[in-house]
């Protein structure tokens, strides 16, 4: 945990941007993998972690603006909790540790909120993204779960508090890179033809485990790097094989590190494979020459899709204007996915709040495959956290579609593109901070370029 | 997956016991960590898994007796989904491979219900024990959340079915069991003074993930043994600590090991330790010796409590008539748990449905602390499988309670328990199967003696 005034001068900053109100947070609680007491690992959701800095199920949290209070609510804890669970600080002592002085029962909420209607306050609180929190929000507010939108106000002020990460936040975010880092390195060090995916799975996330956190996402280890979310491990990796990992740790805090890598099976790519490396490598390595404060991230985005365009028409793969290609989106055929996301106490931070709060200050996203999976499009500013993860990737029933379907014929080369059907996918992927002048990557560096991924086999 | 008639038949065998209504059966969904898209691994619901074998996010099935019709509600995959999660068969073909022919559009399932409670028809669901499954009861039955208590009939019939263990199911547990064994004998080889508790975890989590399965529940690696459900890792082992581990690995299919092993931090135990492992090894041999047909599984919990006050008593902790100190629940002071549970697609299987109707056959259970965490009670029966886990804690809240309570005075000696207070917990757990005429132990062997422990050190 940060100290208490860290806590308190966030709650101060949050309520003297909305001026009135209650603020409603809902802790996250304990989740029955197959029945209630076999519960999934705990994780507090992250705006309340954010302003309330505890790390318990069965929290919630009230800031009353006009009543000047600050609440926590929940239950103390019984000998039979103490027994099973162990000891532990009070609610009371828990929350002084922040900065709060008024602990009530997790009952009190309910007649909390009720007065607080009646008094005609303004109640806020967020998009749920969790079936406990809807039903919570239709018990305590009666609103029904189809019509549980949030309030924007609270949403644009948490986005603009958490989107800049202070000193403190940027040391813990390096600290789950380093981990992250370390657990590619251990995959590029034992990857061999033979092994099961999820040997290689395993063997990362005890990488993330050892270091006392925990995984920031589900990993990403596969021979089918072109299914952009695989979570299945069960492939044998085979000599010339491509491996395609998307991993990252989770800090004690809840700070996450992200990051992709690319790996032969056998010691050396082939020459195929090492000629489309060299695309997503110069799309990774220009779009990070292009990060500074005020540069809009879609602008990055379009950068590293020209770069690409630029990259299969010298393959034979693309023709045309680059700049009309990725203009119409024929570059999303290869390059379906965003080039980065935000990236702090959520691997693709606050995303809970909404993509276009987050990353389009309000602005409607575009529709276009590809280009509508780019997360952040505002201009950058100095303390933001972010991705550089552009992709390559042959994706046969994508292919296939496109083609029946004539589409972007103009550019592209279906018969040359029919030759790399089954290729597979290339990303790598670092975590940048925006500096006054440019940009820092954080954490450890992990192989980038062909030449250095080899060193590493 | 099993075979297709596998599942037919078990579907066959739960309509012939219920007779009629329309059964209704919620399969899990995905669930969001920290947003909607980051969730955790998925788990469906094991008596979906029993009966429907797909092991699929947003699926729901309705077994309509009356009607004579088995559905599957689920949807088709878009290209979208493709592209992300990758190429998959249709819901068609996967319920094919389950012998189910109807599936329709999960938006068809509400007024499918509504259609059956206007022709009069009894719809049976199951307690829910997760928030959507609650959200789901109250959108398509109109029931309240605080409503929702479950069929009697359909729990009944569906703990008949699953306490039962197939011969498939039994190699699938024993394989679950073989790698649950595997995680607990490299914690033996690499535990070590100045390791953090998570490395230990970690390690062994490995192991479990590496078989391509995962966790059958959160790990407990703990040199604070006498907290039961310990999940903190945090701590550095230190020389003369006792460590303790309960870990358990779920197979592809869903089947859970669970054993548990206790090892000095040194590579042999101190005199005090072996002593009080010896009378917790006393009861879980003794136990062992009990198992066979027909013998109710409390009195074999009253059995093992019985041989550890009779060694708590040599040792000077206990003093009094054994057999009335576990009547009156003084032994619960060292032993507040159970000594096992049933075992299967859960870890506490079908625990989901209710304690009282998978260990107790409807018959309310003891209030009474130790003799209530008791979760299995009735007579054994061939093709159970069920844990032994006996264990013996020094719990320094529970211990200080109860002086002050002057409770059990009569057996427990508080002064020579002072000399304890520091002493941590031994637990060990076997997993076993009832056969016709006795038990078999499930999956390779641990080291369960303190030679046998010391051996691998």
């Amino acid at each position: 945990m940060f100290s208490k005034e860290t806590y308190m001068q966030r709650r101060a900053l949050l309520k003297k941007t909305i001026g009135s109100g209650v603020l409603l947070f809902l802790g996250n609680d304990e989740y029955g993998l197959n029945y209630e007491d076999n519960a999934f690992r705990f994780r507090q959701d992250s705006t309340f972690l954010y302003f309330f800095g505890l790390s318990f199920a069965g929290l919630s949290a009230i800031i009353d603006i006009d009543e000047d209070k600050e609440i926590i609510f929940g239950d103390e804890l019984s000998i039979d909790y103490i027994v099973w669970m162990g000891t532990q600080p009070t609610l009371k002592e828990k929350s002084a540790g922040v900065g709060i002085a008024d602990t009530r029962p997790s009952a009190a909420i309910m007649s909390y909120l009720h007065q607080a209607v009646q008094r005609g306050q303004s109640v806020h609180y967020l998009p749920p993204y969790r079936a406990e929190h809807k039903l919570k929000l239709m018990d305590w507010l009666g609103v029904p779960s189809t019509r549980q939108e949030g309030s924007v106000p609270f949403i644009r002020a948490i986005v603009a508090q958490r989107s800049n990460k202070s000193e403190e936040e940027i040391a813990e975010i390096e600290k789950a890179c380093d981990i992250t880092a370390d657990m590619h390195i251990t995959a590029m060090k034992i990857l061999r033809p033979g092994m099961r995916e999820c040997e290689v799975a395993a063997a990362m996330e005890a990488v993330a485990k050892s270091a006392g956190g925990d995984l920031s996402f589900p990993t990403i280890a596969t021979i089918n790097g072109q299914t952009l979310h695989n979570h299945y491990y069960g492939n044998v990796v085979k000599p010339g094989d491509l491996f395609l990992i998307d991993a990252g740790a989770e800090t004690e805090m809840g700070y996450a590190g992200d990051m992709s890598s690319t790996i032969p099976a056998d010691k050396k790519f082939t020459p195929r494979q090492r000629a489309v490396y060299e695309i997503q490598n110069a799309m990774h390595l220009e779009s990070v020459k292009a990060l500074r404060p005020g540069i809009p991230y879609m602008d990055v985005y379009e950068l590293s899709a020209r770069v690409m365009v630029e990259g299969m028409k010298e393959l034979g793969l693309m023709k045309g204007n680059a700049e009309d290609a990725v203009h119409e989106g024929a570059h999303a055929l290869f390059y379906p996915h965003g080039l980065g996301h935000m990236m702090g106490l959520d691997v693709h931070d606050m995303e809970n709040l909404g993509e276009v709060w987050v990353g389009y200050n309000g602005q409607p996203k575009s529709t276009q495959f590809g280009r509508k999976s780019q997360r952040l499009a505002i201009p950058l500013e100095p303390g933001f956290v972010h991705t550089v993860e552009p992709g390559i990737y042959f994706i046969p029933e994508l292919i296939d579609l496109w083609r029946s379907e004539k589409k972007f014929t103009d550019f592209v080369n279906y018969d040359k593109v029919e030759e790399y059907r089954h290729f597979g996918g290339i990303r790598n992927e670092e975590d940048y901070l925006i500096t006054e002048t440019g940009s820092r990557r954080l954490g450890k560096k992990i192989p980038l370029t062909p030449d250095e991924v080899e060193a590493l086999r």
